[in-house]
């Protein structure tokens, strides 16, 4: 009988061990601030960003935004995009995508029309689909997150404002046929107006999204403005034409402000050729889009019906000399 | 002996349970995709919504989506917001709440420009804050999440324009002097202009934001243009009034647009006395407000710098006959 009860002891202590245990680890993970109870996903569940001209540097934070998000969240990710800028390779890799009826789609439209009929036909299939970069402003997707480009524009305005100590002649380059451009271009000039008395903008010209045509009119405007103060350069190829323009011209006070960030962009602004660049929320497109799809396709397993928000602004960072490392290591990788 | 070997059989039996289960448990939670590795909030993490006017229907919906968000991350909210429509009172209860250091502060700004000493001495104290509904622009908050009233606008027109043939008079009464009504009564305007050539707005009068007032012009209208086919009125009450108007005219063909849903307008719009109502998206505000808060705070502790979307439109929806139901469930319980 002494046995027994040994026995029994021992095994009351042991269950006594096991629950300590249990209740130990529960104050533990209340102690690093970690509960068990929050909506989570499913690695199973598959995520699909779709780009095209996939390999450029410009996709990188956006997939590195998405992932992030994706691993906070428990789900997978899968890139896909055409390797060219193809409106057809776009659409065909965008109908696999589609047949695999993943959890959720985010697109950059390579066009705002051509792709409305693809991404109707997943919405209707149930599939979570929200455009970034560039919308489809027609189609049935739920959202759009992306840059403002007016106020994008407006920024570029204030910084060569201050650049240039709100005064002088001042010119922009751009890409007149695209939407994108128009806005960053209305913006910079609406601002210059409206809150720069003296501040004159001279010129815009169409720097054709290149960098030699852009050297091309750049010397235009300094061999016509020799007084010039500063040029806004609304793509990062014509911002390096403008500053191979200013290096051959001697004109080393020329304040040049770029758009988006590259690595010859970068080289600029740390050699100073380059005053300062528009650097677009990326990170932040992929990380909320992949937030929003974890949404639609949670809320469609709940049955919930709460729409989206119908537009994100991403946001803009202006890129000078101070905080250029942090993009070498964030786009260059 | 025997006994003995009973009692050990009976424990490992009584184990083999316990571990069975646990296996089982966590078998179903994978057949049910829950996995256990997701990014965790604390309960103990306060996040609080501050309001003015705190009692009003309004804010129902956001704090519901400010509390939804909170659940599925697992922390804790408060809110807070003083009774009155007064400025010194909210700034009192947001010093009350930046003094217990609360791990975010969602906050909807009496006016935009008084409280931005406040809010900017919380985010220097390290509290990140977002603004909804109603923005600081000039404050050092990180965003702002509302709704895109120039768009809500021109979303009133198009369904206006649907409602009345595409052709005919109509009128706006709003509020002339608030930024919030200016842009919605422009974006109503030029979507007039631009889109529907047949459809001629006649008058844009105050309705000072009251029903009788609202009346009162309303019959103006009616009086001066008997044809008038339309009246698009940019906040709830005086959409009451309008309504009152029309049925003391016995002009019953008149349609109505208002904005905002409180019960009065969902009755008129249940009983067809007015056509539709643009409601706003609250309970986004209040979900995407309380996910923005929680990756500023979670970044902090990691020590990651991305800054959030500085805007998000939390959308519209057009809220008639045919989907009122569900705005009774939502808006006034």
């Amino acid at each position: 009988m002494k046995k027994l009860l040994y026995v029994y002891i021992s095994v009351f202590l042991l269950f006594g061990i096991y629950f300590y245990h249990s209740h130990l680890n529960a104050a533990l993970e209340n102690t690093n601030g970690i509960k068990r109870e929050r909506l989570q996903g499913v690695v199973n569940d598959e995520y699909v960003m779709v780009t095209f001209m996939a390999g450029i540097d410009y996709w990188k934070s956006v997939l590195k935004g998405f992932e992030d998000a994706a691993n906070e969240l428990n789900v997978s990710v899968v890139y896909r995009g055409g390797a060219l800028y193809d409106l057809h390779e776009q659409i065909t890799i965008l109908e696999q995508v589609i047949a695999k009826k993943p959890a959720g789609i985010a697109i950059s439209a390579i066009n705002p029309n051509d792709l409305n009929a693809t991404i109707n036909k997943a919405v209707d299939m149930g599939i979570p689909i929200v455009l970034f970069d560039s919308d489809a402003p027609l189609s049935n997707a739920s959202s759009f997150l992306g840059t403002n480009n007016y106020l994008a524009g407006a920024e570029a305005a204030d910084k060569m404002a201050s650049l240039i100590n709100n005064q002088g002649k001042v010119a922009a380059i751009t890409l007149p046929e695209q939407l994108n451009h128009q806005e960053r271009t209305k913006g910079f000039m609406e601002t210059m107006k409206t809150k720069y008395p003296k501040i004159n903008v001279v010129q815009v010209l169409d720097g054709e999204g290149d960098q030699l045509k852009s050297e091309k009119v750049a010397n235009e405007i300094i061999q016509k403005y020799p007084d010039i103060k500063g040029i806004f350069v609304t793509e990062a190829n014509g911002g390096v034409g403008v500053a191979d323009a200013a290096t051959k011209n001697k004109k080393v006070d020329l304040k040049i402000i770029s758009f988006d960030v590259d690595r010859k962009t970068l080289d600029h602004i740390e050699n100073g050729s380059i005053s300062a660049t528009m650097a677009q929320g990326t990170w932040n497109m992929g990380y909320w889009s992949m937030q929003f799809l974890f949404k639609l396709h949670n809320e469609k397993t709940k049955n919930d019906d709460h729409s989206l928000p119908p537009y994100v602004d991403t946001g803009i960072t202006i890129v000078t000399k101070e905080n250029v490392k942090e993009y070498y290591a964030e786009y260059t990788k």
